[in-house]
């Protein structure tokens, strides 16, 4: 008699950590994943400003679990759900399964504007993040050449939308990158002189975190010379221009990066899920699942991570942060396991381990229970945990390296503009009859 | 007075070379290149196969001159040149010159069928290493997902077409993800399987080098399991086979992967320069320089490296490779600074430091004057040349580590399928009723 079927969709960190710990057991695993690697998405804006190769941030998921005999990887899209003859139906294939674990996280929404998709990049993926790194770059590049004040000016602003741990982070590096790592590189222009805008619809940024913590990141955001702007909504965004209003007015400026951390929804698997299995989705599209991470109606089907509307207590559902993916992860294969020895489970019970972001070089605000940290020991707690919750042990030596050679240099060694430039650069007449470049 | 300008289009080995040294010349140089990095193309290869990430063989041409007051970087796509007015037309903008020194390189052609490019990549440019890169992991995925043995068949075969240094390496690196990097990777496939062959039009491997290095170099790939085909000429390349032909008759095998590393010329330039100055090209669009690597009629312009046909000596023209373009890079440099102070120059003497080629871990073949090395040896030199060559000192540093670590782990940790994969990956009727992926 064959074993158990496990099928887990989605190799980020809630999927690969029930595939993960489900290694020895008596079950044939597969683990689905759109990509051959799982990547770690908290250090992904760093590869958005050149100081992390994506590859160092990135483990392909056959090497993950290549020692566990009773798992297998399909490179597959996950597009359709058959929840009676228990399939998955993927886009030229299908994956049959006893018990289905779907874990396919988040993507950013635009409030209704898919059209500024396009103009403002989120940061979600690998390639997000190269895209994001070579209009950043190619910013100072254009603005090196361009004659008019005006149109430097623009390209020299950039906007970033959302203050959350993502948008802060950008923020920072940003900053630092014109502050430090760009400021012999030019002979036109000074990068020092860079404006960059952080924008947030509430009224302060990291609005998760404790107040006073978020007050500490919006001091250190403006010594970097970021300007922060609450309680502040943007109403347009055009390929040189944004527009947003708050309580004091609406204000439009030129700008030609425009960066987007805002606006988190669930993937289209929510949907499918919704329709094909009842269940039921939250406002972001999120699904709601019992306390023990399934759908109600199907004790076969868990959903965890990003996707999942996990609600327990008064304080509403679970955000969608790694810690909550992996511990879902972890409590599902458990389950799964006790399953199999006939064993009941409790229901899912998260452990909040706390909170961070960083703004940049020594300065992190740092959250675990009532213990609220700022400042260089909040960076250095930062650094650590992030490099030991890195998956490989390779990705931890090397990105160990590369951040102490940055500290020491402040170099960003990964600073490449892929792909060919959109030339031309400079466009309009020039002002004078002298020629320029 | 202004100071005399010198400008450098192309900031590979021969332009970059000459940019740093007239760092302390008293001129404005200007170095003007479409990318913002400077390549080091001997190592692409393991760009392709996973080994390294782009980063680490990528320098930021701002970072590498950012001390040399003297020096700028435009970040511009040259297209023509104004050679009366003395200044280099770009897509949006002009640079004017006292000197112009043009190292633009060269590319790769198809002998007249530029109707293959699209389905067999070449190797000169980061996105064609990850385009490689992405082809090869997405062919052993397919091969996983398909059911048809044939179609499998086709996915587990890689073709690579030339085998001078940049096949070879090619070639052996694959062989090296099949037997190792990969072998506990797969579940229905096994990727030691996979079918390597290595094409070329004459009579052995490495033509360019001594007889019997060339020799053990295809004893090495042998040991590989790389099929090699001397004489070997390619006829037709479709979207799933290649065809071709030797002197024992015709072949056509199904393939989902052909890697060209065949055919160079030189890039655009060379016609344009041939055009404006009326400077003579050689077969290849090279530009024929005088014994001072200058054109004929126009002192003020140098041309170099592989865009450049040098012939000294009765051995025909000087080769496309990076000691050549370094050298004269240098040359260029010293030449220019010595007309600066009146002095007169000599011509142009090539010191050939020898040739280097590896096939795998342990297995290189060098030649150094009339020293003839294989094996281990011939390796671990083959290694530290490389990584001396580096341009930054932190990419030297980065590919150590990066290459201590492949090689006790026999992991490429780069190995990312960048992009959406192209689903479907499987395609036709299922050969029977059984459900699969």
């Amino acid at each position: 008699m064959s074993r158990p079927r496990v099928v887990i969709v989605g190799g980020g960190f809630g999927g690969l950590e029930t595939a993960r710990r489900l290694g020895r057991a008596p079950l044939d695993v597969t683990l689905v994943d759109r990509r051959n690697f799982h990547l770690f998405q908290p250090l992904l804006y760093q590869v958005a400003t050149g100081a992390l190769s994506p590859g160092e941030i990135a483990s392909p998921l056959r090497a993950v679990v290549k020692r566990q005999r009773n798992t297998r990887v399909v490179l597959a899209s996950a597009r359709d759900l058959d929840a009676d003859g228990r399939r998955v139906l993927c886009e030229d294939g299908e994956v049959p399964y006893d018990t289905l674990v779907v874990a396919t996280g988040a993507q950013h929404h635009y409030f209704g504007h898919p059209q500024w998709e396009a103009l403002a990049p989120s940061l979600k993926t690998i390639e997000d993040a190269t895209e994001i790194r070579r209009r950043v770059f190619l910013a100072f590049e254009a603005a090196e050449r361009e004659p008019d004040a005006g149109r430097q000016r623009a390209w020299l602003t950039f906007v970033i939308v959302g203050a959350g741990p993502t948008g802060v982070e950008l923020a920072g590096a940003l900053a630092e990158i014109a502050r430090e790592t760009l400021r012999s590189d030019f002979r036109t222009i000074d990068p020092r002189g860079a404006r960059i805008l952080l924008l947030d619809a509430v009224d302060r940024v990291l609005p998760t975190f404790p107040a006073d913590l978020s007050a500490k990141a919006a001091r250190a955001l403006g010594r970097l010379g970021v300007e922060v702007r609450t309680r502040t909504r943007v109403t347009d965004v055009a390929a040189d221009a944004v527009a947003f209003a708050s309580p004091d007015g609406a204000e439009r400026i030129a700008t030609r990066t425009v960066l987007w951390a805002a606006g988190v929804e669930a993937s289209a698997l929510g949907a499918v899920l919704a329709e094909r299995l009842g269940a039921r989705l939250d406002a972001l599209g999120r699904v709601v699942v019992e306390p023990s991470c399934t759908v109600a109606g199907h004790p076969e089907i868990f959903v965890i991570g990003d996707l999942a509307h996990h609600a327990t207590s008064s304080d509403g559902p679970l955000p969608g942060v790694a810690q909550v993916a992996i511990q879902q992860g972890r409590y599902v294969a458990r389950t799964i396991v006790d399953r199999l020895a006939g064993r009941a489970s409790a229901p899912f019970r998260y452990r909040d381990l706390g909170s961070m972001a960083t703004i940049g070089r020594g300065a992190a605000v740092v959250q675990i229970g009532r213990l609220h940290l700022a400042g260089y020991p909040a960076w250095l707690i930062w650094l650590f945990v992030h490099v030991l919750n890195l998956v490989e042990f390779d990705n931890r030596l090397a990105v160990l390296l590369q951040w102490a050679w940055n500290y020491v240099t402040w170099n960003r060694g990964a600073r490449l503009i892929t792909g060919e430039p959109p030339f031309p650069l400079v466009v309009g007449p020039k002002r004078d009859d002298r020629v320029d470049t």
